[in-house]
């Protein structure tokens, strides 16, 4: 993934300013042309849409060169090899999840009221890890460095923020970490593939939760 | 870890029946007698305190032994290496937290009112978990399969009939992956050993996160 977000603030230090992400640019190549980040974003929509038609196994760097109507060799060229591709596309996931909540439309952008937010960014989440869940397991770092990786703590970042304006007095890194664990790639795989559960009822759970963290009423 | 956990029921389907676990014996070993099984919980007690005063690095098949009071061939005979040991250890750990909350006495037992019981529950946890955390991390199984692991199983199923009897109009199974999750090694380690917290913040955590989840009072 990418090593270009900042550090997380220490836990327990109340921080006031918002977690800044980079999403903009990708660290390794600072100076990628206008029309060879174009194309790389469109190498990484049709892997996307790969993933979450055919799953993981569906990705060939023949098959998205295919689905994005350029030679082969240019998706080579681009990321090395399969490991590099969907590495890539995790990153680009992320980056445009980012995006999303931190400047993208209300309710899961900024404009609506906290609460709002939480259950908008939730539903986002397991949308889109529904989607790469095969992949988003794979990369999951070691059990001891899990809580480390630099996008679960920009999303545990992200939640913590919106805790401390609707839950002021609560320890809302805690109750941040909580809610995270709800939306745990391993934990979707368990319910939706093992359990057999379907994503919405995933989902209401998610308000439910938000509910009762924020001691809000449920959203209807 | 024992294989002779009973399947948990389908998430989704109600069960009203308690989890029963097989607590009392040890599956693979039907006809220990008494006095080599006493011998047994003898080394594992010792191999606990070793764990808890100097880490899972200061258990040696020489310091059990001598912390027993026995000679090395015994514990050799009884555990085959380190490995079997410290494995066996965890299955002991495991065994004596579900015999204290299916059994043991209130409020981590049965007699207090369901609420008290979580909070009890969550404490109990939390306080085995900081002293065995490397070996709980080292025995956590690949993502895909850390929530169908037997143990994480006992705990939710509990925590699960509990939450069915405090808030019986929830979804419990979710709510109660929501509360193993905040009991997670991989999250205790993050949290305690990363971020420096003091064990006690992450129990005061626990007892609010039970409070909003079941939306009733924090206990003073």
């Amino acid at each position: 993934m990418s090593a270009s977000l900042p550090p997380f603030p220490k836990a327990g230090e109340p921080s006031s300013e918002p977690l800044l992400l980079e999403i903009a640019s990708s660290a390794d190549e600072p100076c990628l042309r206008a029309d060879a980040a174009r194309n790389r974003a469109r190498l990484l929509e049709a892997a996307a849409r790969l993933v979450a038609e055919h799953g993981a196994a569906g990705v060939t760097m023949e098959a998205v060169a295919a689905a994005a109507s350029v030679g082969k060799g240019t998706v080579f060229r681009r990321f090395g090899d399969r490991t590099g591709l969907l590495m890539a596309l995790l990153d680009h996931s992320a980056r445009q999840l980012q995006a999303a909540f931190l400047g993208g439309p209300p309710p899961l952008g900024p404009g609506a009221p906290p609460v709002e937010r939480l259950h908008a960014f939730g539903r986002a989440v397991l949308r889109q890890s529904s989607e790469q869940l095969e992949l988003q397991l794979a990369a999951q770092p070691e059990p001891a460095r899990r809580f480390s990786s630099p996008p679960l703590r920009a999303l545990s970042g992200h939640v913590t923020l919106l805790l401390r304006q609707a839950v002021p007095d609560a320890d809302c890194v805690l109750l941040a970490q909580t809610l995270i664990g709800y939306l745990d790639p391993a934990l979707i795989h368990h319910l939706t593939k093992e359990c057999g559960m379907p994503l919405e009822r995933l989902e209401a759970g998610w308000s439910d939760l938000v509910a009762r963290v924020t001691r809000t009423e449920p959203p209807r």
